[in-house]
């Protein structure tokens, strides 16, 4: 197994993180010069040589990964599906790697939760003080006051579904609303503005999630929120159009963003030079996001010199 | 702790169920003369005498409300929320709860799960075949595709949220959307009627989670799902809606519904008699239910004799 050495300190989940989560995401972003989220989704059925079947394998799988990433990504999303595939174990094997990211580089739980009040503060409870994780995704489906337990931890953050990049994303999202003498908005939208108004209430605690394949609507969804983290899933599988998003969504600081790529990364190699092929897939994607990001910067402010 | 004898067969979550899901809903439901749905949630810090504490403490408890309603509930339902509060350990105590409901009474495990096709293919996996849940809680908001991997399986049943029982449903459930020549319809009516076409492509799996806080809609939303099964929250603490949520909610045939109650039936004594006094909430409870029904078919079908 490959290790790359790192000088990152050591993970300690038993105490809270410092600073609020925006800040930890913007400094891990600079001191990296990354966009890149790697995913550690680990399929069930494409571990590969060597790590070990089932759970285990999946814990010892996605620790290589992070280990062979930890100074090309600047956080990583654990998709809670592909843990509970493998049954009550796979909680252990979620626990082991969220323990194995150290406490300088944001951990996200992608769980898409979202419940009523008293069930959400649960969630919480657990996410974020028993695994210890710095952000989670959540649904606005139901409501603020559904997201209210996640968003009053102050040091900690969400990423609220917006435009997610699967095909029948539409179906409700891109709903026509009709608004009381503005604007006609989509639902998307709609829930854009009222993630802008929760950041005024809950500061640095809200993202959002546009997918990497729809970048008109991420230009329109970063206009409506110029300073919230927009998490990108779909950059890995579909390269085509990391220039278009990155354009679409960076921030008025060439930042903001959160790349996000799983298989491409983890699944580069299925040999047990998996680790080694992972960290060269994320340096070639990490690069491939700041050179979209310099000529992005270029045309925006075309009288500034280099970044 | 009171132990009510029952002639229900043993659970046996390795052998999948026989039948769809919607009969074997309204198989229990006729056997057992109830429209009552029991709400398994172990708050961390309402555990009552004697059960012990923690994950293994939430499981004795929730295990023992079963064996004592298990004549009473036609259904159980598992908030995933309270089991993660307790760590990775909760997920053990959900296994274990759900593998003390007999196999002839559904299991539905709330987890609001909504995510795209291949990561909800491992959620269904999990919740499906490692965990043997009989139906799931899902969240419309991804669209169609992300819910299909559910769908697919032709013995088990989503129950999908529309209205949902908190005060802030409203945000985003209650926005009118632009219909192409059609009456304008709100966010909730449009996932409903999305949910009849559903019901359609994949018969007897889709049902509806609809809060019985709000039985005007309630009503509408029968109106478009005539005869699908709506999972109903909100009845144990809100005893004054009972009555029309019923008669707002109930369909054709006097059935439908599943009222789920929880904490008004596992919190009713926090001493060592909590079983005994949790099957006297569920019995009072099920009665209740039982006269507004029979309220509503006489005022329906005046004409027609005792159903």
């Amino acid at each position: 197994m490959v290790r790359i050495m790192t000088t990152h300190g050591a993970p300690n989940p038993d105490s809270p993180p410092t600073g609020s989560f925006a800040a930890r995401l913007a400094a891990s972003s600079r001191l990296r010069q990354s966009l890149l989220c790697v995913g550690l989704d680990p399929l069930p059925d494409r571990l590969p040589v060597g790590v070990g079947n089932g759970a285990a394998g999946a814990a010892a799988f996605c620790t290589a990964v992070v280990e062979a990433t930890l100074d090309v990504a600047y956080a990583f999303k654990l998709n809670l599906g592909f843990y509970l595939a493998f049954g009550r174990t796979g909680i252990d094997a979620l626990a082991r790697v969220r323990e194995a990211i150290p406490a300088d580089v944001p951990a996200i739980l992608d769980c898409k939760v979202g419940d009523i009040d008293s069930t959400a503060a649960a969630y919480a409870a657990g996410w974020f003080d028993a695994f210890g994780f710095d952000a989670l995704t959540v649904n606005p489906y139901l409501g603020e006051d559904s997201l209210a337990p996640f968003l009053s931890y102050a040091d900690r953050g969400v990423f609220v579904l917006c435009k997610t990049s699967n095909p029948g994303s539409g179906d409700f999202q891109d709903l026509t609303v009709v608004t009381q003498g503005g604007e006609p908005a989509t639902v998307a939208e709609t829930v854009a503005r009222r993630a802008a108004e929760w950041q005024e209430r809950y500061p640095a605690t809200v993202g959002l999630v546009v997918g990497a394949t729809y970048p008109a609507q991420l230009a329109t969804i970063r206009g409506i929120c110029p300073t919230q983290p927009i998490l990108l899933p779909g950059v890995g599988a579909q390269g085509g159009d990391l220039d278009a998003a990155v354009r679409a969504g960076i921030d008025r600081d060439g930042g903001g963003l959160l790349a996000s790529a799983s298989r491409s990364i983890m699944f580069a190699s299925s040999g047990a030079d998996f680790a080694h092929v992972a960290r060269s897939a994320a340096i070639a994607t990490r690069d491939a996001l700041n050179e979209a990001r310099a000529a992005t910067v270029a045309t925006v402010a075309p009288s500034s010199e280099g970044r």
